[in-house]
């Protein structure tokens, strides 16, 4: 195919459409692989062609794609885009270059566990022999849109594991982003809530904007509001203040990482809401896949939390509104008990620590 | 005076400088009011002259001038200038436009109780018998400064009464600005900070940004910085998680408004750091004179709370990032349930409810 005539940006009438009528986060498209550029939104809704493995990098790095299993996914096809040189080398040879793909992607966001075990599950492929390169093309093509249904099919799991959780008449809570745009279609968090509209329950769902990076604000309010659920839009600081007026009879959140125990990492504020939700009576529950849970950890005191840049305190992007010479403290992630956690919502049923895994 | 030569604008070594070495927030200079522009700190630290009694309302209503000390103050001095006019008029005739000046400045900002206060203090000078509008003048611009100098003094004695609470080698956690910026030197809460400060003590202060204005991020990380505290500028969400690493010895906040159980009116987010505090143990301190104590009210379940603008929560002043249609809940403030203070602050040393007025 002459990729000179496909489009670079998807946008409109264009773009794919998921279930919930929310553009694809990741999706192929004529053979090309598509990101939804999450920069741009909510002012731009376009998804941007990757046309070099590079570029891929690129977009993981600069948060074009986020949230673990949406990465997990862009590295998958990622790692099969502008094959046109290796597709007459030897298996050999090729195989090699998906061997340093998957080596060079890896190092595009190093603490991400979901972009390892994607790409680990990519290079796992290469044991099966093929007879050539075009062979393997198909087969790791397979394999990529096999991890994409996957999560499609967990996500929508977790919804109805969910679902019955939803407050008819009342509010959820939730922070960050661990919606559609984070997964395949359902997203974690919001899977029940989005599982619950569908059939036909009315609730709100107060969405912390989240500083510093404002997945709240830009990114969850955005898809719940597009979907037509009825979203509520409050600064991080504000959610004492809601709960304590009576609006919020649920927090869901998602993890990035849980513990044995039920310790479990997440989004910097995930501990300061898990905190006013036990004060105020108010039931917290995590849903995640059961690939987040980490038999490794016993507890979460050997997490290690990434400090990001001061920039990102100071202000936002380009509008910076303190002063550029204090010091400022920028922990990407925090820590919750396990204790605080009412249950953890998975593909498996609504379970809890030690777990079965 | 000819007023044609006098500076509209006071920059770097013209700007009159306080106790601690900030520029001050109000303060007269060649018989001219002048207010530090609270709006375009910290990238620029300049007084702006007010040559008309409507740029003082206009002054009030932007927030060129906020906090409630320093607004009562701005308005005093505020009803006295550009009186040409009206020097030579008959003591009634002065008299009667001071009262509309009043009545003006009281509209200002309607919820603003140190405002009414200020203004009323002003309006009972007038019933001291004067013989000419010159000894009006005179005499009122010296209850002005007489407001001023009180609230310098109240505020100095709040940081001597609260000093010894400050944790040498330890840290504070503040929220909002009741500080230097808000009053007109010491501050409310930081006065402690300040007093320790200048008396060698060594600790660092927690500044939470303050969503959605960031009076923290703009204005208390930029007065503390300035003064050589060692502050450290954290987004909101992020007090749960610096409190559970140990490194928050004590809450100092100011209070808008306190009701006679202790409840106490403050900035948005007050509560949940209030819960968080009681969650991990560290003790919370109100600091307020005792005009902020309201003997009208039993509790807190009587103050309202002001609803703000959407535009305020979708982003900040021009650089709006949420989707412009999403709904919003923008409280300016949050009662905090007196129960959750270890102890109230005052001019007339540390004291508890019900109090002694």
């Amino acid at each position: 195919m002459n990729t000179n005539t496909l489009s670079d940006r998807l946008e409109g009438s264009a773009l794919p459409i998921n279930r919930l009528g929310l553009p694809e986060t990741v999706c192929l498209r004529d053979g090309q692989l598509y990101l939804l550029d999450q920069t741009v939104l909510p002012h731009e809704v376009v998804a941007v062609r990757q046309t070099s493995v590079r570029q891929v990098f690129d977009s993981i790095q600069r948060l074009v794609v986020r949230g673990a299993p949406a990465i997990g996914i862009a590295a998958a096809y990622g790692m099969l885009v502008d094959l046109e040189d290796f597709q007459n080398a030897s298996p050999d040879t090729f195989d090699d270059e998906i061997r340093r793909r998957g080596q060079y992607l890896r190092t595009s966001r190093p603490t991400a566990v979901n972009l390892m075990w994607a790409i680990d599950r990519m290079l796992d492929g290469l044991n099966q022999p093929v007879e050539s390169s075009g062979q393997r093309i198909e087969q790791l093509s397979s394999l990529a849109a096999e991890i994409h249904r996957e999560d499609r099919e967990l996500c929508r799991r977790i919804g109805m594991a969910g679902q019955d959780l939803i407050p008819a008449g009342g509010g959820v809570l939730t922070h960050c982003n661990a919606g559609s745009l984070a997964t395949s279609e359902f997203g974690t968090a919001t899977s029940p809530m989005y599982v619950a509209h569908q059939a036909g329950v009315q609730f709100k769902v107060w969405v912390d904007e989240t500083r510093p990076l404002l997945q709240g604000g830009r990114l969850t309010a955005w898809e719940l509001h597009r979907c037509g659920i009825d979203a509520r839009l409050i600064t991080d600081n504000m959610s004492a203040s809601i709960m304590a007026s009576g609006q919020v009879d649920l927090v869901i959140v998602g993890a990035d990482r849980v513990a044995m125990n039920g310790d479990f990492a997440n989004k910097i504020g995930t501990l300061g809401v898990a905190i006013l939700a036990r004060h105020f009576g108010i039931p917290l529950y995590v849903a995640v896949p059961y690939s987040t849970l980490d038999r490794q950890l016993a507890d979460g005191s050997a997490i290690p939390i990434e400090q990001r840049d001061a920039s990102e305190v100071r202000g936002y992007r380009d509008c910076q509104w303190a002063p550029a010479d204090v010091a400022v403290a920028n922990p990407a992630f925090d820590v919750t008990p396990g204790g605080l956690v009412a249950g953890f919502i998975t593909e498996n049923g609504i379970v809890q620590p030690p777990f079965d895994v």
